[in-house]
């Protein structure tokens, strides 16, 4: 690590095989199955003031990720705790999106059984970035509902972390075309399920309600959702059709990308009056008051060990 | 170009942002979107006895698959030729599989729009890679038929080549755990639509049937099926159940690497007699005749140009 000293880490650090490098010289190797394939996982943790947002959350779904695709990142958590933490610290980033992946990395030569490939286990740091700017904060986002069906669990499980998201990626192309901020997707049913790189959340007659299935299960969602009932909000965790959001009173997204994001209007139509609902912002103060709470957060040390 | 003279291409030759690099040290941006979000295209063509098979057909599918994704390699089809002839030249293979790829590549930092990103092509040579072993191609493949159902066409497009193989990698875990040599993907209805990286075809009383929907257009399906017109066999392109399969008299996938490869086994029983059918030879020993038909081959210069 004596390298790394004079290095510029300042837009982000990565570790990648055993070494701390800058983000802009982070690689995977091209014959990577995580690439080729597409045979990986990953999870994304925030750092929030200087800590770590729910790494236990993070973590644990990450260990039942590689465990459900069969991958072994071959670290332990202290150990993805203790590189994660580096990579920050080294980046000096108080505020910072971290991502830690594992995956397939390279078969012998001429083998097409995943099963004698090395896995390997990646993470970088860089700078928070937010799902939504200042001004889509302030006004709420305009999403669109796409005809771009979520892929179903009977072919990748969404609960599972995965880097699956051509159907996300085409329904927000879509999206944007049109002028919307970000997209929603359908299941076969024309259910919601989520957006890319959050899930959805409506709010009827005081309910809070958001989908069951067909979608990960975010650690954000599930704070969300322990928020609603600390607060004694009723929640219904159930299939909701584009009508019920259509039709809502409010509606929000939650991602580790922001926490409680407000949605203004949904298909070029206002959301109830087409300002920011009152639950909404009940539930995004109650996101970042957890902000203070030691239970939740686990401060980084800054300074070499 | 000069530096390549002291590089050892002969495991293969890549080329990288304008470089052509020796595979081993080959590799991408970890936060190129090809990586992150699969957000990429390919596709692969064969070099056999020192030239290419049908390289148009595979330039004119991979010229479409990026317009689909919104992709654009940036590179004409004549520079692609030029591209995967010197990678193929600088590694020396007279058989080589040969794969190009463009990527999404970077956005700039902050954004989550993909129309900002910069579009990246790639492509490298490796020594040729057999989806099966010579003992399998004398006695035939044993395949399972799996539960994992393929990614359906309402989520990403089978058609247009990706990277989205979570469903066939899983399958074909399952598949190698119960001792088969590879997998059988179906669709929501239950019909079998493709395998990792090959078509499949059945042959009863006569007539030569593959799926029409719900799989990868291979090139080697589309001459698989010139092929069996050339011939006169009744060929039938429709939807076919598992249930026809195992009754099949014949069974065999099309691949590029390989061409028509026998199965003799499904989900642990014989498929026909158990032997590799009289219609598979016919249709394997016409393909490789192909391989002598100058409008289908490029040959490739060896020598420095």
């Amino acid at each position: 690590m004596a390298d790394s000293e004079n290095l510029d880490f300042s837009k982000g650090c990565a570790f990648v095989r055993g070494q701390y490098v800058p983000i802009a010289q982070a690689s995977i190797p091209m014959t990577d199955l995580g690439f080729l394939h597409s045979d990986a996982t990953y999870d994304v943790v925030t750092v929030w003031d200087g800590a770590f947002f729910r790494l236990d959350a993070h973590l644990e779904r990450f260990k039942r990720s590689c465990e459900h695709w069969r991958l072994d990142p071959g670290v332990t958590d202290p150990e993805i705790t203790a590189i994660l933490s580096h990579c920050v610290r080294l980046s000096g980033l108080r505020q910072s999106y971290v991502e830690m992946i594992c995956t397939r990395g390279q078969t012998p030569w001429g083998s097409r059984d995943p099963r004698q490939a090395v896995n390997q286990f990646y993470a970088f740091a860089v700078p928070f970035v937010w799902l939504a700017n200042e001004q889509q904060r302030a006004n709420g986002l305009h999403l669109k509902i796409s005809g771009v069906q979520r892929i179903p669990a009977s072919s990748v499980d969404p609960t599972i972390k995965n880097y699956h998201w051509n159907d996300l990626t085409m329904g927000l192309l879509g999206a944007l075309d049109e002028g919307a901020d970000s997209v929603l997707l359908v299941n076969a049913q024309g259910q919601i399920v989520e957006g890319p790189g959050f899930n959805v959340f409506c709010v009827r007659d005081g309910s809070v309600i958001t989908p069951d299935h067909g979608m990960l299960e975010g650690v954000t969602r599930k704070t969300v959702i322990e928020i609603a009932h600390s607060l004694d909000l009723p929640v219904e965790v159930r299939p909701v059709s584009a009508e019920e959001f259509k039709s809502a009173n409010e509606v929000f997204i939650s991602s580790s990308g922001g926490g409680v994001l407000p949605v203004t209007r949904l298909d070029g139509n206002a959301v109830g009056r087409g300002e920011i609902g009152a639950v909404t912002r009940q539930l995004a103060e109650a996101y970042w008051a957890l902000h203070k709470e030691p239970s939740f957060n686990l401060p980084i040390s800054y300074t070499p060990p």
